[in-house]
């Protein structure tokens, strides 16, 4: 059985075919610039060369043509023809309060997403544009809906209510959805893994840290809280996302430079966060070069954001009464080693300690790190995010019936024998004299990096799409 | 000496008079309804009844002349005549980034009040009436400025600066400035001394909680960062202002409804907070009785209130990496068994609890107390405030030119022996039998209680004004 995922962002389609019965990926890549001239597409299959492609696509209907053309071609293909896909996997940004979990797509669920839209402008249109254009491309085979938002549906009341006026959430929805649920989900069935421990009776705070930023507080294993709210806006300090600040703020300019509501939200989403306080950088890669070479703005960038992050890591283990650890994932999360040491410091009284060289030597996509002390009561784990992972499991269990909400469905990622990411070569030469540096007990390095390297992701970096 | 201090509002103006040789204050009161018609002052003498006469006031002029006349009055009056009044303390609630402690009035610096009105707009420009009118009515003598933001200068720049657009801050002062600092650096000193700590090695984290209510971590004697912002608007949930929700939510809702910004920062201020969740109440009083008769958004009210001071605990004692003590304060603070056991709720594993008994008694604005429970690492203590006592040092300081800013200067309120608040009969009553239960080590209540009640305080409540 082969599953397609996709990713319909408003010019962009990302995919990826897994093979359900190898427990592996065949393809993956993007379909960028759709509807705005110069399309194209990057297609990577499992060991062979990256392939890209120039084609004009005005619209997604024509991008996951392009898609499903590479997946069958001679060529570039892994598939003989259409019929060698079983399933697609959507991914839906908004899922608002209706659904808790992934869900077989028809009629009723899809008008439900286009009654979502005004939730999320941005990302429910593109979303919904793609799945029509998938199930007129691919008629004879169930779509599922793989939401963000599914994950935090078990916060209480007192997480996701506004001190607003209460006729809001009645007229409009307003109230905290929270985002990255997806990622949420693996990291914390995963966390629960290493610590060896019963996944409802673990607590956590996990920072998804990438160009958009959300934690997350875990209690007994479910959402309790997320800095993600109503939108991607609120919480962390993001590449142009300017997260938290008193909202009286944006009334005041918006009163003196005469902006409207949307040109101060495009403000708030796309010039602010690491941009706007360097005016030059969004990527965390250039801030802290261009702070090693003494620039103040990316030093006060990288102390701000690092500030916001502890935080939120002090606020988040008060509201789950303590945590069993503190975990860190997605391109800053899994990479940026100053974003994390910054973020830790000087959380002993917490029972944190970050080991500084397990920490600085910890820069990778692709391995499950313990970067705490050995003295540290809570540990620090770095766990790379595996979405697809996720979509994948989740169609999977929809088609053969055995799907249910994660409370009462088991993962393939939660057996312990289960490798996450395989350890890349870089990685592994890095720590080849050092095993003892990386030790996640339930994940144990020395057999895992002395094996060879299955399967070399590309480093990544952070360029991940919002939320 | 005697000193008056006057903090003006744009309908009132409330006052009081001190005696500095005698440490006691000699009368206080409040005009109110000025410039609205029907213009009253209710005035307390020590030790006599409480006096309340209509008299028709169309602007601080007319306020304060009623209460120069009310406090020489032959009948009502504690001092001969003005020549009796040695200077004037006036509450100025913004002073911008320009000023870090109290100073003497010149057009200097009265100018430069008015180029901060636009930060404080509804706050500075009736201070600075008041100072203009009182000064032009008692010419002969010093008015010195005390701040509320002036405490909280100490912060770094990682705690006030926002993710926004850089430009903001040059062109419109944008960054946090946060509020209440008369009333934290009171209960920050006090509560060294309770602890019989040095207060430049203590770390607090003090929660002013009254209708307007913020939050303050102290990190070594100094403020580090402040729930409130750029406005009393962001942070905690207060009577009717919403504090932190996402930024997004306003702009969503002003371009549906088309709101100016003006009119959504009314609603955001006005219209929000615990009577934007339970749409009738904005007194804790009310909300509690309501919730114990089974209103259940009393007790949404209550559960997002305690939540959200909660997470700012964990937050802010992150931010200075371990704290000494949580104290409480304010009408909210002093008074809300019911908000503090919420707030303090399963938070053992930051070393702090709360002892049901001790903190179910401790309802007062007149003691001391400590609300721990005997195995608590980190105390929990309610310090009744008293900014008018700040108001009053400052003032002498400057009139003596011993006066610096508080890491130079040290308050009569910091020595040992000070007591705070007298303790009233009732809560002297109420412990009598049981004074084990409220033990402040360095303020033995034994003594305390035992001695006759000096002066009782009307227990006040939590109807503070802005911020």
């Amino acid at each position: 059985m082969k599953i397609l995922c996709l990713n319909c962002g408003s010019s962009s389609v990302k995919y990826s075919l897994f093979d359900w019965q190898a427990k592996t990926p065949l393809a993956s890549g993007v379909v960028e610039r759709i509807g705005i001239g110069g399309s194209l597409i990057s297609h990577e299959a499992s060991g062979r060369e990256k392939v890209v492609v120039k084609q004009d696509c005005p619209g997604h209907k024509e991008a996951i043509t392009l898609i499903l053309t590479t997946l069958t071609d001679g060529a570039s293909g892994v598939i003989d023809g259409l019929s060698g896909i079983s399933a697609v996997g959507h991914r839906v940004v908004h899922g608002g309060e209706r659904f808790v979990k992934s869900v077989i797509i028809d009629d009723n669920i899809l008008d439900t997403f286009r009654e979502l839209s005004s939730l999320a402008p941005l990302h429910n249109p593109p979303n919904i544009q793609g799945i029509e254009a998938a199930r007129e491309l691919m008629p004879g085979i169930p779509h599922m809906a793989i939401m963000d938002t599914a994950w935090h549906q078990t916060m209480p009341p007192s997480s996701y209510t506004y001190a607003l006026p209460r006729k809001w959430y009645w007229k409009y929805g307003i109230r905290r959805y929270g985002f990255h649920g997806t990622s949420f989900l693996y990291v914390a069935k995963r966390a629960a893994v290493l610590l060896k421990k019963d996944p409802f009776k673990t607590n956590l705070v996990i920072c998804h840290i990438g160009n958009g930023a959300s934690i997350n507080a875990v209690k007994n294993g479910l959402s309790y809280d997320t800095s993600m709210g109503f939108t991607p806006l609120e919480g962390l300090v993001m590449g142009t996302r300017s997260g938290d600040h008193d909202p009286a703020i944006p009334l005041y300019v918006m009163a003196r430079e005469y902006m409207s509501p949307g040109e101060m939200d495009a403000v708030l989403n796309k010039k602010s966060g690491i941009l706007g306080i360097t005016e030059q950088y969004t990527d965390r890669r250039d801030v802290e070069v261009a702070a090693a070479h003494g620039d103040e703005r990316a030093r006060l960038a990288i102390a701000i954001e690092t500030y916001r992050i502890k935080k939120y890591i002090g606020a988040y283990a008060a509201a789950v009464g303590g945590i069993d650890a503190v975990v860190f994932t997605a391109g800053v999360g899994e990479l940026g080693s100053i974003t994390r040491a910054g973020a830790l410091e000087d959380l002993d009284f917490l029972g944190i300690k970050c080991d500084a060289e397990k920490n600085d030597i910890s820069r990778t996509r692709n391995a499950e790190t313990d970067i705490s002390a050995k003295t540290a009561r809570v540990k620090a784990l770095v766990i790379p995010t595996d979405e697809e992972r996720v979509f994948v499991e989740d169609v999977a269990g929809l088609m053969n019936g055995k799907y249910d909400i994660h409370t009462r469905f088991t993962y393939t990622f939660q057996d312990p024998e289960y490798r996450n990411k395989l350890r890349d070569d870089a990685f592994a030469r890095q720590c080849a004299d050092k095993p003892a540096l990386l030790t996640v007990e339930a994940n144990p390095p020395a057999g895992a990096m002395a094996g060879p390297p299955q399967k070399q992701r590309p480093p990544g970096g952070q360029a991940k799409k919002s939320p």
